[in-house]
């Protein structure tokens, strides 16, 4: 179930045809999901997001990151920051395992000859440590390749897969949502896809186009899975778009998806790794050129079609994430809870029929 | 008037006696505001913020700026980096004329011989040239000292005065707000004060709580100062607290007037200066020390609710210069009206009473 | 006199024509010097860098900057880290009157009617209180503007000239300096070219060539202007180059003035302001473009020759401006001393010859 | 052998007991030396430093980090960032392999039940792939483990050790290399001690105490392990000092290994990963502290003492890696010749008896 389903949808934009990141053309997800009960419970998973299908080790795309609040990783940032591009598929997984992940996709390249890309790999991750027995370290080097080696475009699952296997967001269950928009611009039309991994923030913070819907479902009616006064964690949010920007601009773009975080009701708290990563593809950047590359970049005048795409897909993203989860039951027994649908669409319907 | 006189109000966390950001324990505000219409139109003036009434020029703050988008300036960034300190008041003007603002600080600072300050001012602006003559550089040394000389504790004139008597907001008549709040930690309570120049938005962005009463209030009702399609402009925020902060915190104070911002309806358009400033009152800090400072430091886990008070406080400030801006002829005619509060209360009042 | 002129040189890679900034084509240089001794003492002024002859209003430049120690000012800092573009000339002057001359920008382009610019120019300083009356506030909006308007390609007039005119560098007098090199890459030879306004350092940390020079021309023999182990001022650097970079890489060559700098044996004191701005004009950027630029961008793995360029400029300009700058007399009878220029050329024959 | 026992010494502060990053008292050292031939060559390890002995889970170092030329990684800077701290010992390894030295440092910290602790390690790297055969992967979660477990203070074991035993620098044969400056302040005299993993720069830029060594050890003489014209690799530099600084003037050191650096050659050339990280124990940080932390701040006026220390201690240190490093033969048979002392110091002793 996504949003939508359920009469609800954010901004003025229309979105892609799938509404997810895959509607950037090139762009391929995949998820390793790890769910066991024995020997140690498991709820986690590897995400991986494939900027270029089949290329990306020789043709990179641009890239830049803002960091909202930085309590969490991001590894790979010193050489974003200088040379602005990325030549990998981006990894998010749970906190203790960024570093198998981030070795993985070296050691894939390694036996893949992908000689020509760099090898500094680009690795996030937020806390599923509630529901999965995190100090197991289930995430294998296996799983991170699968990951890559099972991309494809196309329709992206939800909720709770891959990174967002156990994660937990407004005090419900949370993990992987995406959601895109067409922005129109004089320059013609152009993608801007977003990617979440979202576990973060309080169920009284949490709001759907306006809609203070979290404090509306009181804890008596579903508990939130880290008490109602908690949240120790983050959101990882992925952005691409097939405009031809530099990276300049793709900071630009990343710094925006806190518009669309603080719509939904996150302000950054203290414990949380809320770290964005912007790629645009819309430049071929061989891995090798001999000689300087011919560009492309959108004047700036008319970027604001692109900066409303990103906050309103990071809004509609995390909510997809919140509508897609089920319910699960983890680690000693905690439980998160699944968004009510049928409250979230009788609340919001209520609102909107007031105006 | 101001938001809460019309019976709205933003967030959970109460506010300080003035609602402003005076409320911070000698933090002065002071306006110079030049109306005039021959023989140039002028519709513009200067604020100045003093950080330690009576007492900035030896006794330094921390500090810290965020950019949100960056199209705007503000001056003595490289120090603010390197130092996290000021030692003068702040001021912001329009975009033509921050250089005659900052040198006379500097003359002022001269002339009464502060000589234990640096000389690296801390000027901002916003562009008030749809309704002000803003090729006639109406602002003087002289209105640029008086701002300071007159600055004052108490509440704190709002709309279109100082810094603020050109602006535009969401196509509405802008200008200066303030609102303040006090946030509770382990620690003990502290104040959050926030005072912006808002200068941003287009019509249909505007949220009030949540509720998207810009497009509530169509074009044919109220039409906007800028043509409903654009807006070149920008919003400057100034935030003050008596928490014993380091210039690291004051930065992570600073960003999250992005979530304020966002949630009234801003997303950093590309022509747009927003940016952010934290200062912190908590810590003395002696221009010319002999021995190391002794500071007191907020543990970084106690911080989220000085973060949900920069949120709440920017959204209330900029509400209350809509609230309190009047209706403003200017240049050419041009006019900006005034945010209609019977109708600001009607819409709110509905979708308040459907929740 | 020129460093090479005493037959010293820095480095291995070649100067261009002029051996100055100016050989990056379509850039020019121009100084408004005000030297008087009543009815207060003038030793100051302003210099301005145009990167695009007779264009640059309507045609800008990538650019980026970096501070290595942030006790000055440089104005205009947040859209051109948001934006990666400047449109206006770029002045430098001393520290109380960046305001007059940032405003002089903008008034000068409204009277010219460049209404494509925007209205946010690059001003930056250094402290030229010990020789010139710097409270008398000397530099006028017309002085600004002069240096605009005069600015020339071709040979630049070093030392005592200009911004530099009160300057004061490891305690000889100091000013402007100028240099250049030609950088082979893989795409062609480009120009890099660098102008500083050199104002910082004790004698005790000078070298020419890695030749310690400062510690073996003594006080007795030379007294230091500001004493011996004061320095309480900045350097500005400026970097030109014609190869076509995006703004990222303009960051990359800003932060290599660092090299040149260090070599020289600045340490970035905590009261320098050592603030360093370098744009590329290989780019055509019109102000208002209806559709995408069309870029070059110099491959990062050919950019070596470029930091190179930088570091070797940097070093040599510093030291031109030591050479060219003549000793002054100033405010209260202050004298700083020019570098001899025959002990110079003696101690570095001297540890060459042992090589 | 070390710099000084050839009689060559850098600067004019004095060093600590140890000339040694452990004279910073409580900062440990631990070194993982990996080196085989069969069945796959390896010349490789993990350094591990230690900030506080004995307590850094528990008690937290203010720190900061400076890129001079990203093309590393450095893990953890996010949370560095925001928080500008850490609490856990910070490891140095090749590039491939710090994703297993990070996560190796959460499983020690969840054996040993270091609750306390948050769980975003600092983990650098520099590149060995011409002597290790890097594909090979030999660096286990037990060796990161031993290097924490078997740190201490006193001496350092330099050159071909833990994460330096396959690096190259300057041509020569580089690695693990450390010095310290007690700096002399008005708040009395503290401590800066460095450790480098010097693998960067080619042989014709080494310069020793300015005097052109390496242009005068030709190839012929003494051929360099990369050839003369390439080197793709990079130095982390570790900063630490006693010194109560806040994270902003951690920075302020960071930045300053810059000078060291640029004084012996390098230029941040871009396959260059020159990422500068420094702490401050100069101030106990508990944890999880229930009341706002008591600090004290080192004026910035005073701060100069700390920032020549730095430079010299850098320089020092990347000379002291080259001495102590031995001759080594790796895979495919490449060579990395140990920089000869007797040269060494026949050219720096003629260079300083010319003067």
């Amino acid at each position: 179930m996504r949003l939508r389903e359920l009469g609800i949808s954010i901004g003025v934009l229309p979105p892609g045809p799938h509404n997810a990141i895959t509607d950037v053309p090139g762009v391929l997800v995949g998820h390793s999901t790890i769910i066991a009960d024995e020997p140690r419970v498991a709820r986690t998973g590897v995400t991986m997001i494939v900027p270029r299908a089949g290329a990306i080790w020789s043709d990179h795309v641009f890239a830049a990151y803002h960091s909202f609040n930085g309590n969490g990783e991001m590894t790979g940032l010193p050489w974003i920051a200088e040379s602005g591009m990325i030549g990998a598929p981006i990894g998010i997984t749970n906190t203790n395992q960024v570093g198998i992940v981030r070795d993985a996709i070296i050691r894939h390249a390694t036996e893949q000859r992908y000689y020509e890309s760099f090898f500094l790999p680009v690795v996030a991750e937020t806390w599923d440590g509630i529901l999965n027995d995190i100090g197991a370290f289930h995430v294998t080097t296996e799983h991170a390749i699968a990951a890559i080696t099972g991309a494809s475009g196309g329709a992206v699952p939800e909720g709770n897969v891959g990174g967002g296997t156990g994660m937990i967001c407004h005090g419900f269950k949370g993990g992987i949502g995406t959601a895109s928009r067409v922005a129109a611009t004089e320059s013609g039309d152009f993608t801007v896809g977003v990617l979440v991994q979202a576990n973060y923030g309080l169920r009284e913070d949490l709001r759907v186009d306006g809609v203070p819907v979290g404090r509306l479902i009181p804890e008596s009616e579903v508990p939130s899975a880290w008490g109602p006064t908690e949240s120790s964690s983050s959101i990882i949010v992925i952005i691409a778009t097939d405009a031809p920007l530099i990276p300049i601009q793709c900071r630009r773009l990343a710094q925006r998806a806190t518009v669309g975080l603080a719509r939904v009701g996150g302000f950054g708290g203290n414990s949380s790794g809320d770290i964005f990563l912007a790629f645009a593809t819309g430049n071929p950047l061989p891995a090798a050129p001999a000689t300087p590359y011919a560009l492309q970049m959108l004047p700036h005048a008319q970027i604001n079609p692109l900066f409303r795409g990103v906050a309103e897909a990071t809004e509609e993203a995390i909510l997809n994430a919140l509508c897609a989860a089920a319910t699960t039951v983890g680690l000693r027994g905690h439980v998160a809870h699944a968004l009510p649908h049928s409250r979230l669409r009788e609340i919001v319907g209520r609102a909107r029929a007031a105006l």
